[in-house]
């Protein structure tokens, strides 16, 4: 069960930077699960009131213990449950009769343990309504917000060392996966701030989080770990909260697989829906998708920086050929650019250094160890005359040489000065403390070329989706739709399309072999006859369609087959006559469809027909409804698309109303609201001049009983 | 040019692990390019004899000092040649008189100059050449052989520290990138025994370093860094020579992009080559490759264990959901199975603990960190009875805890113990001592759960290679084919391929329209005519191919219209008649083709027809010869198998006969020598039964004059 309160996302400041919390189950011991949270914040010096509750102690590591909720001095604004599921009820309740304004549920045993552990939590949650307070659990790590010492966590990792506040705000649905991320953080040098864990997300998720951290002062990049999603628009909302306030959001979806998606269901019963849609929306509105945690961190790493440059690109700096055709590599498979060094820049570095190469990669050999003016000159001209947003320069050991380090630093520190709007990223191995030199400096450095092209480009998709105008959200309203109130048969499918401006192939329904030859002879031939039946959705399988039928005394045998097959297949399928079309041909076949996502809604989907979407996977995906302009970029990126745009001296189809067909079925799905169950048009014909829907399935839910 | 000296690789010992050296250019200076080898040897200890050769000075370094090589008191075994470019071969002259038996040219100004300098390196091979000399370089960084102390190189990553002798050995192309790639391994706690790069490689090749460090004591695991293939037959025998000796290869061949590959160019002077030609024949050697250098790392630091499960499965055991999802994600990319836990096994499980979650991954929950027996209990089954090759313990920083840790290393010692030949690796984050700890305990570490799937999922490819039947290198020999003197017409092409059983369609060739008539009266309607000219290549374009022809008339129409257009639009071509051809229908058509390699010959690819080759690129590609079986897995193994195995409701096609064909094109190919450019089957009919070629183009280089 899903649900919230309230509008933004403000109302999690109860939660992770309260003024005072209260813990219940609050322990003596500072290893168990009620003392951790008490001693964390002791030695983390937080400044809020800590209220320990504990009917059998009068003193909590060395806090006066109160024996019950009721008995709090004042309503504290966070509570910490820390006792067991059977006892989280009751806990909740007297929190939110005190006045209390969030609880943390640390209690286990809910919907991760089946449906019993579900309605536990929902009752739970129903309690919380009750008072107004939102709930983070249950089965949560808990959260920490390092600024100002709080730490409503039970975390072990504490044990080895505290978070150094840095930029970094961490929402994971999983605790440990969440911890996991905030120590490989601080193993690396870069301080997490805010985390926030969500466990089973009775109330508050992962987007409510990163909502939050959109508007925090502390957190200048969002790293996020995320299952399933329950709610899109919320998380839509969040991503283009953090896009407002000029924040990237990076996100490992995990759950991907077959296997991973299992596991997911498993450990939180959360749903890990259609990760290709979630792709599509996540990325429509600035979400910065990773595979793995090392990609996480190092683009944290490089947002450091606040420079995401749009329009990116790259030049690279080598002093060996190996290190410039690496990164090149690498840049090419991800997509950045690295256009060449402009001719007269190229002739003039050509002549000050003969055996140079300086295009791009520009490599200026090792021979600018011996005169560094030679690296200073290249790295210059890149910047000035390359004008490239990105510059990598590949220095690997030689960048820690006592001899050069100083020199080259003092260099490095004079174009920073001169290009602040540029990064500027150095593959380099040496010691941390030479390599904290040049981050001082205001560089990037990492030892593998191919990571620091990876995470240059990253900043350079944060910077294009920053600079993208926002999608709006909600979505624009569109016209209602009026469903028929069950599953229509094809021409009343084709008919309320037609009603949305989505073209189908000329076609009439006929009632007898004679009506068939006529409108066949009015279509023009060849024709295709099809059964009209609510009843059959896979005419084909019974024998229910026949193509490229020429003359009347073809057409004729066609229509009384068709009837007698389908009389034969499905003797109780209400028969609507058969459907005589024209054959349209000469185009590509494309394919169309809306598909209700259980956590986005309608999502429309395009790509060629057949083996394209089946075996290749070739499609793209977007929620309904958007325009024109939309439908357009995504026909074009599909893998296949030279097909559609004249590959192999095909005539290029008509892109202009492919894109207006796929916009209106947006708006047709979005207009139909949540009966509209799935909308099949396959295929559509593309052809030169005008497209055309050949086939249409509309899948209606029933509508409810009143 | 590329040339070699012996059978075998072992005459690099002269190079590698020589027993005296003469520096000739000595400096006294160790930090000049001529001081450095000797510095580095002094402070390694190397036991051979060294021999500074400076005509200025009597002693360096504390060495006494030769004025010329001739003066030396016995032949060095190998010559460093540490002087301008211009005095090399002089030097080399001189070193092959003094019977050295092989020289390192530090000397640049060579092959990556120019046309020139190309001149001036082969003028230096053929002089090392006369004196049974191996050369090295030009435009070498030079070699390494920690084990002996041995360092004819120049590098300064010697300032920042020695390498520690282990198990890797390093063979690059590139010298800055070789040596980054030491420093890199250094820094990760990986020992590098041997490094050589090879610079302009006019002599001796990455090949030949692979080759003799797969015979090297000192070396288990090979890294290699290549940019541009020479030589694809020594390749192909250095990887058969290190899978015989049960090393991996693990390989980054770099240019792989539009711009890496011109930047290779320039630098090298090496040709790059087809990338995924290399690509296809170095896995079929048994090469690893990998995309950067972290993944280069990871796979060296994996291979420590010397355990590369053939049939490699994994099984995850997690205490936190999250790294579980996470991992399995992963392995599913990477296509490592992971398969469940038997049934009994998991109802075991679940009786011990009923939250947990004894599939795979198997959740054994943050609970095994109070009661620890539950994680032993997992592992053990995971191993015993899930009978997993690899194994994944995620609990990240929870290794680390000073209260875990030495129960946690004890319940793994004896996993360790009594599963002596499973992969073991720890997903965890802990200070290096306590990594150190786990690392002796036999486990492999990594922080990023990701990165550990992708390791233990490339030593299982490594088993697979190692157990894989190596391929016959050299080739077996083949039946030579006789060419024609020059390119055939199509009759030709296809009476050639029909010798070597490769069959076309059904076909006449005539020379009047009533013998076109006759033909196809005789072949069966409908029929393809086409125009037959050794001096047409895109005989549609002219109108020289007109298909699908029913009935006399037509065929005449077809056979006068086809001549005339014939004549029209090349009136100089030679008309060998009209082509009239059984057209076949109803299966799906393929490619096939030969293309000539500069560094591995003739290798056949494999696709489907139109948009699946230039669109999707989607084709299999080999060496030729091959047998049957080794087609058949070529072409199931491209994305779009499954239209030829009967995806959604074809018949499916005549695989034997198609995978006949394509081996025998093999066959044809490799017998027909070097003087075959090119075979382009295009399109090939694959039936339900059979598989027919319709259209044949041979290219074949005019015969040498003599």
């Amino acid at each position: 069960m899903t649900a919230r309160t309230g509008d933004d996302f403000s109302a999690l400041g109860f939660l992770l930077a309260p003024r005072s919390v209260a813990i219940v189950g609050a322990s003596d011991d500072p290893m168990r699960i009620g003392g951790r949270p008490i001693a964390a914040m002791k030695t983390a010096g937080f400044r809020g009131r800590i209220f320990p509750i504990n009917p059998g102690r009068r003193e909590v590591q060395g806090l006066p213990c109160f024996a019950s909720v009721a008995d709090l001095p004042e309503a504290p604004e966070v509570g910490i449950v820390a006792v067991a599921a059977k006892h989280a009820p009751e806990t909740v309740a007297a929190l939110g009769e005190k006045g209390c304004r969030a609880v943390t549920l640390f209690s286990a045993g809910f919907a991760e343990t089946g449906a019993e552990g579900e309605r536990a939590q929902d009752e739970i949650l129903a309690i919380a309504r009750r008072h107004g307070m939102r709930v983070l659990g249950p089965n949560t790590l808990g959260v920490f917000n390092a600024g100002i010492g709080y730490y409503g966590t039970f975390s072990s990792s504490l044990d080895s060392g505290y978070p150094r506040p840095g930029p970094v705000g961490i929402a994971s649905q999983s605790g440990a996966y969440g911890v996991h991320l905030a120590v490989a953080a601080r193993e690396r040098g870069l301080g997490t701030s805010v985390l926030v864990t969500t466990g089973n997300e009775v109330d508050v998720t992962v987007a409510d989080a990163i909502g939050w951290m959109a508007g925090s002062d502390a957190v200048e990049v969002i790293c996020a770990y995320q299952e399933g999603f329950r709610d899109g628009a919320r998380m839509v909302a969040a991503l283009e909260a953090a896009r407002a306030a000029g924040k990237p959001v990076i996100l490992m979806k995990a759950g991907r697989s077959r296997l991973g998606a299992a596991a997911a269901a498993s450990h939180t019963a959360s749903l890990t829906g259609d990760d290709a849609v979630a792709d599509a929306i996540l990325a429509e509105h600035g979400a910065i998708r990773v595979r793995d945690t090392e990609q996480m961190l190092d683009f944290a790493y490089a947002a450091r920086l606040r420079l995401y440059p749009a329009g990116n690109t790259l030049g690279v700096i080598t002093i060996s050929g190996g290190g410039g055709i690496v990164a090149a590599d690498e840049a090419e498979a991800v997509g950045l650019p690295m256009p060449p060094m402009p001719a007269e820049a190229q002739e003039r570095l050509k002549q000050l250094l003969p055996f140079g190469s300086p295009a791009n990669p520009l490599d200026c050999t090792a021979q600018a160890l011996n005169d560094l003016s030679l690296f200073d000159t290249y790295a210059r001209s890149a910047l000035a005359e390359g004008g490239y947003r990105s510059v990598l320069l590949f220095l690997t050991y030689v960048a820690g040489s006592p001899q050069l380090a100083p020199r080259l630093l003092d260099s490095l520190r004079r174009l920073r000065a001169e290009f602040p709007d540029r990064l500027l990223a150095l593959c380099m191995i040496a010691g941390k403390d030479v390599v904290a030199l040049y981050e001082e400096a205001g560089l990037l450095t990492f030892a593998d070329p191919s990571r620091a092209v990876r995470a240059l480009a990253a900043m350079g998709r944060v910077g294009d989706q920053l600079a993208a105008a926002p999608t709006r959200t909600p979505r624009p309203a569109v016209p209602p739709v009026t469903l028929p109130a069950g599953t229509p048969d094809e021409p009343t499918a084709k008919r309320l399309l037609a009603e949305a401006g989505i073209a189908s192939a000329p076609e009439r329904v006929v009632r007898s072999a004679e009506e068939a030859v006529a409108a066949a002879e009015a279509l023009g031939f060849p024709v295709v006859l099809k059964i009209v039946s609510p009843d059959i959705v896979h005419k084909s399988d019974i024998g229910g369609v026949r193509l490229n039928l020429v003359g009347a005394e073809a057409v004729r045998e066609a229509h009384d087959a068709i009837l007698a097959a389908a009389r034969r297949a499905a003797p109780e399928a209400r028969l609507g006559g058969v459907l005589v079309a024209r054959q349209l041909s000469g185009g590509v076949e494309c394919l169309m469809g809306i598909s209700r996502d259980p956590a986005f809604g309608p999502v429309a989907v395009f790509g060629l027909g057949g083996i394209f979407v089946e075996i290749l996977a070739d499609v793209a995906i977007r929620a309904c409804p958007f325009d024109k302009a939309a439908a357009r970029a995504m026909i074009l990126s599909i893998r296949a698309a030279p097909i559609l745009t004249g590959a192999r001296g095909r005539a290029p189809v008509d892109l202009d109303a492919l894109a207006r067909m796929l916009s209106r079925l947006s708006h047709f799905a979005a207009g139909a609201g949540p009966r509209l169950r799935a909308v099949d048009l396959n295929p559509v014909m593309a052809l030169p001049e005008g497209a055309y829907a050949l086939d249409a399935v509309i899948e209606i839910d029933p509508e409810p009983a009143r």
